[in-house]
């Protein structure tokens, strides 16, 4: 699967845009080796380190237990996230309101990467993450990947490594800080602090950790289940000539009537969606070890008991969404008008913190659409499943994050359009976008959602 | 109070800023008639109308009732607005949790500036709009100032009028689009569309409503209660150069440092608010005639009946939120570094949508911290209010929404720092930046709150 370089910038400044092919297309430097050497390190690391992830009942979770009022699944410390419910009005398509389990966590967690230039190669450090919920165990995340209870140190345990360089003002030069948002079908208005910060300082190297190019991570992109959800969404912020800190050519590009589509959208819509006692949640049912939806779609919240060598504490348990099958994520992508563009969709989740975001063009679960009638079933997901292999440029199964979700794989896909779905009128909701927009936009809170992000950041993979 | 030139957009391109300027201080055309028309305007739609608002006991408001079970201020009709009540936790300061009653509208209300250029002149259409909570009945306010419950004529009344020209896509070109918060101390979570659309068509034209030019506008904002908090914010959206739609050249300003610094302010919050029901807010009492803080502080809920003869129904009577005293809204302003900066507070705020926005230097009512120790007085505040006159740029009193609050009137103030003040280290939480960046950043979602909003909208006043 191969962008041509023509998918990427066209048309700006030739310096710039060849400076920036030339640093993402580099492999490898004298210091970070080339990709076999990543794969070699990683099979080191998984060795290394012992992680298990044992599903149990909720009893056995430790420090784990449903709040007697209102049935939430809580912390006895209070801290790190809750189960709780979400009610749901005034959703536009065929259920208008429903309620479900949501993950309640209202506290900004850090997804910080490291930057330097290293041989004069922007490099990221990133770190061999083994996650609960990862489907191979281990997956190259952030450099910080920790929510508030962890780096408070609310576990008990060690300190977030590599933490100072994203909380210590002046230690570096910040190419990006945006917060932004995480699933909206499973979180309740969560959104992380993505943070890109350049160092020029000497920076000790734990055995978990290692410098990738640009070039080497949009590589590994092509992996599947190799780079995690965090490290996507931080990657879509990269900006694009990442040899200037300041905003890239592409916030010369004029987003008024994309930011006035997005907001005719949101306030056409009626959703609202308030957080309920986990008791009142209806049609979901709770056994000795899920919680699941009567008609079994959707997801479970499951127990896991968890043991590691390399975490900040050694062993834990905690609850996870299980999904109950494997997602479809696509772009339409076209470059008929002389440009990038893709095909957003205006979507509306329950847990969206501005409910309205742009989305992929599709976004769904198919099995969670079997036996429905056709005018339900997702706009575009057959022609994106069906394409001819010449339209495919990318075809990756990508997980969700491993901390929160129990294996939580979807097959992430970048589609060219033909020329007459291009030309055809877009439904209501659904609009073609300059990807120039969407990268100023990416710089800023609440217009992409995340699985949009990571598409984002698979379209900018080169070489 | 008169700003100099360079209080605008030094340094930029000469010709921008040039022609920006002409336009701004364009008083008058032809069609716009000179300020005394606009005043002798203003004081026929006066006498043309009759508008009363007569504060009455909650029992005589027709259609509002506190629910049963939640003891909340709600209409029959489940639309318009709740009064509920407004749990906050973990707030930093003094006070680090409380509960107070809050205005809970779950919409996205229209703030319409129709914008067209006459005689080569950029003009905006206000309205001569009369709301009951204003102090003096008739201010200036957007073309269209509309809820949503509004503009589904939820009241069976008439329908807004120009709505069309903000609802309907491809009636003109979009200059600003933009959801900004309102009042995080009384709004739970509110936002309202900011939107300036310019037409070319013939705009019919009723007797309230006149087209003014930017210059206009900008002189009238000196005007004691005069241009509405809603003509304000949408004042401030106006791209600086309005002869083009796109950004302007302060979009070329990075302002990553700007949103790191915001986001670090966010990310170190721990407040959390939560709607309760009004029945479980402590310390405030009710009686046949107001909610009110049991110190008498902060502000009162109140019932009003209103009658008017050109409003959508002719009489109607709900809420309004009553201030305990005149809040002071100040920027300290300094040009000193060759640009024109402001010094901004990150300010964190229950019912803010994002809880921390950036806020004016001061923001406060000083009559709530009487009887506090020094320590807990405001910052700045002395420094604003016994301004030295020669540094005084701007100082004028301005209401708020009068749709919402009851004579909620403010002083608001640009006060030039001397150069001890603005070589001094800032207090945490405090920043200077740059006005561009200001420009940049308000063409956002979540960055300004609705303060620093009206204040940059005077800012930009000249002439």
């Amino acid at each position: 699967m191969v962008l041509s370089p023509a998918v990427h910038e066209p048309p700006g400044p030739p310096r710039t845009a060849e400076r920036c092919l030339e640093s993402a297309r580099t492999l490898s430097t004298p210091t970070t080796g080339g990709l076999p050497q990543v794969h070699t390190w990683l099979r080191d690391r998984a060795r290394a380190n012992e992680f298990t992830t044992t599903p149990v009942p909720f009893a056995e979770l430790d420090g784990w237990s449903f709040a007697p009022d209102t049935g939430d699944l809580v912390h006895r410390s209070g801290g790190f996230f809750r189960i709780r419910g979400m009610r749901v009005t005034g959703a536009a398509g065929p259920v208008p309101q429903w309620s479900q389990p949501v993950i309640d966590q209202p506290e900004i967690g850090v997804l910080g990467m490291l930057a330097k230039r290293i041989d004069g190669v922007l490099c990221l450090l990133v770190q061999a993450k083994m996650e609960p919920g990862n489907i191979n165990m281990l997956q190259l995340s952030p450099t910080v990947q920790a929510t508030r209870s962890n780096f408070l140190r609310l576990h008990g345990g060690a300190a977030t490594r590599y933490l100072e360089y994203f909380t210590e003002p002046g230690r570096g030069r910040v190419l990006a800080d945006v917060l932004h948002s995480e699933q909206g079908g499973s979180f309740y208005r969560k959104r992380n602090r993505n943070i890109i910060v350049e160092t020029d300082e000497d920076v000790p190297l734990h055995d978990d950790y290692r410098w990738l190019t640009v070039g080497q991570l949009h590589a590994l992109l092509r992996e599947d289940n190799m780079v995690n959800m965090d490290a996507r969404t931080v990657l879509a912020c990269l900006p694009w000539d990442t040899t200037e800190a300041g905003p890239d050519d592409a916030a010369a590009q004029d987003t008024t009537d994309v930011q006035s589509w997005l907001n005719d959208a949101k306030s056409r819509s009626s959703l609202v969606s308030r957080l309920v006692p986990l008791t009142e949640v209806e049609h979901w049912r709770r056994t000795e070890r899920a919680i699941g939806h009567e008609d079994d779609r959707y997801f479970q919240v499951i127990g896991t008991a968890v043991r590691a060598t390399n975490r900040e504490v050694g062993a834990w348990s905690q609850p996870l969404i299980a999904p109950r099958g494997r997602g479809v994520v696509a772009f339409l992508v076209s470059r008929a008008r002389g440009r990038t563009e893709v095909l957003v969709q205006a979507r509306a989740e329950g847990g969206t913190p501005d409910t309205v975001e742009l989305g992929p063009t599709v976004q769904c679960v198919p099995a969670n659409f079997h036996g429905l009638p056709d005018r339900h079933q997702p706009r575009y997901l057959d022609l994106v499943r069906d394409a001819a292999p010449g339209r495919v440029l990318y075809d990756t199964l990508l997980s969700e994050e491993g901390g929160r979700f129990y294996q939580a794989e979807n097959r992430y896909l970048l589609v060219e359009a033909d020329d007459e779905v291009r030309d055809a009128a877009t439904p209501p909701g659904f609009r073609w976008i300059p990807l120039r927009q969407l990268h100023t936009l990416v710089r800023h809170s609440g217009y992409l959602n995340v699985e949009a992000r990571s598409l984002l950041a698979c379209l900018q993979q080169s070489a």
